[in-house]
């Protein structure tokens, strides 16, 4: 199997990636190494193309004769920009799908986002919750998503969309920190103080890298309908207090004081409560063996080992 | 109340103007007459400023003090065609929302369309059925719903989103032509003999222009949510042979040969069949008062009679 990743050399794509190779797919990554990191991908069985999604050319070259897309490039950051989620997420994802129709691709993956869903309160929410985006970035994953159905049903690709939750583990970006590495951070600069985006009382749902990498390859052997969408993440929610007491615990600090910048989110377009539903996962015969706690606690361990 | 119509000389558009200006509204029409009509919008108490959704300076001259933006300008053909509804529907609906904010407008409506969903089955559509549109029509118009969700939610603007079934009337627009005026066209041509997309089978929910404006108006006036989605359609569905066989009658032809290019669906992307569920508007209090069959025969009563 000849398979394509753009953004392979991100955090999830190039632990994607590496799953690919080990299991003997020809693997192609396809990266422009703006949020994605060189040392990422270093070592990989892997051919490496330094290339944008936004350059239909490039595109088309390197996805010649690919049999599968996984398309994982996008913006990763999740702050108010306008037009730069429009390009990164949306046309990208246009250019990645007309590439896919162009190169006759039988197989298309998308890495969305639970942040589709907007705000959802406490109940677990299915695939089927209809999706009510409240920042741009979740807006234009959206948007992805529904270019992926149309081409999907038009053009005979068998798509599978990720709604991913939380992902974490030890490697870092470039752009977009995501809480534990904000933490950690903000920790070793000041150790006696740590500042916490919004109320604390934000809750979650986290999984590691390598469980979601596993989830969505499982997906895509057993999951065989034109379009099937999946959430993934762990099976619970875990609050942004509880991520800074296990960070703060982890560095073997003391009487740190937390100072919140208040706001029930953590940003303009924050969905401060979610957990997902993972049921069609569960019903293809996968469960996330980790709780959010426990990714999370993994992952805080392996960035300060890495950090050593 | 200050307003701007984008795609104000449009079918619907225009008779949208014509009835916030008939309440006392300051209308200005923005269109870039690509689809809308000149004659549409000729003897309206509006200005009508001739600009693209496109180009952003003209859109923010025209926006200028506006309090209420109706976003109807979109591209009507729904045929495949690679980057065209991403441009016209998704980026044209960026730089409208982009404008929105910069203005500080505080109440945006989007024309979107009962094409988000895809494959339906018989069973009326609510609102909350996950969208999963099978072409880039519908999913370039489920993208425009998403930013329009985002905006709403990060800049305070009170927002709504119509998904419109096949709006039908007696006006005729330049590109997209519609089953009625298709059918009137070709028998004009041959009156003995007319071809049929797909195989004649598909059911669709229809509403007259004047009924779909009403609704949107009763829905502003009365839902006060900060996003509000409401399905707009007849109350049933009709199938494309029903139509034939009226607009036969109605041009009191006989013995007309139909012929059938087959397949399920009129074309690629085609939704075959589908009612919608038009119960968030029926909870406010409004209803259609007229069947998909008596709209569409008005409709073509209508046309004929623009024709004679």
């Amino acid at each position: 199997m000849r398979v394509l990743v753009t953004g392979g050399a991100g955090c999830i794509g190039s632990e994607l990636a590496a799953a690919l190779a080990g299991r003997g797919d020809d693997v192609t990554i396809f990266d422009n190494f703006s949020s994605g990191r060189r040392e990422h991908v270093a070592g990989l069985p892997c051919t490496v193309v330094e290339g944008d999604v936004l350059d239909p050319g490039a595109l088309n070259r390197a996805a010649a004769g690919v049999d599968f897309i996984w398309h994982l490039a996008a913006n990763p950051d999740v702050r108010f920009s306008p037009g730069r989620d429009l390009d990164q997420n949306v046309v990208a994802t246009h250019h990645v799908l007309e590439t896919a129709r162009l190169c006759g691709v039988r197989g298309f993956a998308l890495a969305s986002t639970s942040a589709v869903y907007g705000i959802c309160g406490d109940v677990p929410i299915p695939e089927t919750h209809p999706p009510r985006p409240i920042s741009v970035y979740g807006a234009t994953k959206l948007a992805a998503e529904a270019l992926v159905s149309a081409y999907a049903h038009l053009f005979g690709m068998r798509a599978w969309i990720f709604r991913l939750a939380n992902i974490v583990g030890p490697k870092t970006r470039r752009h977009g920190r995501t809480v534990i590495s904000d933490f950690i951070a903000k920790l070793r600069e000041n150790p006696a103080r740590l500042e916490i985006l919004g109320d604390g009382r934000q809750a979650k749902s986290y999984l590691s890298g390598s469980e979601c990498v596993e989830a969505m390859l499982f997906a895509v052997e057993h999951a065989r309908e034109s379009l099937n969408v999946f959430n993934v993440g762990g099976p619970d929610s875990l609050t942004v207090l509880r991520i800074a007491e296990m960070v703060v615990q982890a560095m073997g600090l003391r009487n740190v004081e937390f100072v919140y910048t208040g706001g029930e989110g953590g940003w303009p377009g924050d969905v401060p409560r979610f957990t997902l539903d993972a049921g069609a996962l569960a019903r293809l015969g996968w469960r996330a063996r980790r709780t959010s706690e426990q990714s999370v606690r993994d992952a805080i361990d392996a960035t300060l080992e890495r950090l050593r």
